[in-house]
């Protein structure tokens, strides 16, 4: 395998990975070599352009730590996040819709009995979230374990703040036995993406806004049940059609109300699919 | 742009990058998310395995340092470097083939007057190397700027042994007025690319073995010629068909002659391309 050309080095580096115990990974590989080889000849990448996407993948590795997950973002901001959320989550008719996981979900939140104020003095305005978890059936999800994070009314998760304050505007609630959930939080709003780095740049080289509209993360696990990851949205917001992450679907979206006691209030119903279901 | 569907989110990324004020950035972008999304779909990828993606991709970022370069390794072992190399050096028969640039140059290395030894105490068997610089019309290259670098006896190169030893087995040289060169060093052994990180992973679950053949790494630049990149390979390695890095060309193979002193010899005439004489 000497001499190789632009025209037989896709086969030559393919016929490599023959050998690859492993059937799913030898036709990722074999499929990613393929499509990487196919861009860099379609747009005839230069050496410099070559030093310049491993420079820029360099930068997105050292700027990601345990806080800061820039991989993600790229994935998000290239739309690579929501294809594979859309085709991994076609679930039957009725199921709340999922949409992407984002970088900013930690495993160590604290958990909250029913009520309880997630905040934790993030700066917001106060706002409560309550709603039902059910099955595709109707039936009441009881004890669903619901895993909530959001942004504050500066734009950032705690993780982006540093240490200091500890966990806030995040927290593991459950479900009481009828699948109902609420909690007080605050208020979410729009916010941009880390733009401070390499997704950041790209973003303005592009001419494209980093905002992603107002909205409210949920995980939600319960045993005989698909995990749905998903957000809420707030209905009115302006970058509902512009999301520099692509994840907006009209079913997730929800009317936050400000009531007579200046508080804001969304209710939002969830239904989980069946585990092993499939539409 | 709201429900996007693993059918229609391909435009709708491509249509966010409409802005970009570079037309190259924008073709190369746009290439770069046709690309990266059929691979995606074709494979359906699933939600773990891209988890599994952003995880390999962050322990290459923080395995990278100003010593270690796993994205180009990465991109090395994916034939990537290879085919980006072949797609831009296609150069007038007669001029020197170009191959991987690889992760080991450093821009600091040492100057060296014709003659001396910049192995400067590397392990390895001693060696001879001596050769000429002409341009494709057969006129000596008089003064050529020679950077040189090469693995010691034990597979390593300097920067994969930390600071202790400084620069060894590597320096910058210039060619006399007939453009000939001559230096002393180590002979040129087989080697493995560094695989205690995310690539060896690689290299191993797909059972490939990591070796690449002896060889002396030349970059040679002078005034009215184009940079070349490029190797020279020992005859008779038993890797030169399986380069882990895809990068053999037989005109670059050379003997490498034991000579009654019990020192090495090698010679390689190089052949430059006039800038901008493309075939």
């Amino acid at each position: 395998m000497r001499n190789l050309t632009q025209d037989n080095i896709t086969q030559a580096v393919i016929a490599r990975l023959a050998q690859t115990p492993d059937p799913r990974l030898k036709a990722i590989l074999t499929s990613l070599v393929q499509h990487l080889h196919a861009f860099a000849r379609e747009v005839k990448l230069t050496e410099g352009e070559w030093m310049q996407g491993i420079e820029f993948l360099t930068r997105v590795g050292h700027i990601t730590d345990a806080q800061r997950q820039e991989f993600i973002l790229l994935s998000d901001t290239l739309g690579l996040s929501m294809l594979t959320v859309a085709m991994n989550n076609d679930k039957p008719a009725g199921c709340t819709e999922a949409t992407v996981f984002g970088p900013f979900y930690v495993e160590d939140a604290p958990s909250f009995d029913l009520g309880e104020d997630v905040a934790r003095g993030a700066p917001g305005e106060p706002c409560d979230v309550s709603g039902v978890v059910r099955g595709l059936g109707g039936e009441p999800v009881a004890g669903a374990e619901i895993h909530v994070w959001q942004a504050d009314a500066e734009g950032k998760y705690d993780v982006q703040r540093g240490e200091a304050h500890g966990h806030r505007a995040r927290g593991v609630l459950h479900a009481n036995g009828k699948g109902e959930y609420h909690f007080r939080s605050i208020l979410a709003e729009a916010y941009p993406i880390p733009d401070d780095g390499p997704v950041g740049d790209m973003l303005k080289a592009t001419g494209r806004h980093p905002w992603r509209p107002a909205h409210l993360h949920f995980m939600i696990k319960a045993p005989g049940y698909e995990t749905l990851i998903t957000h809420v949205f707030r209905n009115g917001d302006p970058y509902l059609d512009s999301d520099a992450v692509f994840g907006v679907r009209q079913s997730l979206v929800a009317d936050w109300v400000k009531q007579p006691d200046g508080r804001y209030k969304v209710e939002y119903d969830f239904v989980l699919n069946p585990a092993g279901e499939a539409r």
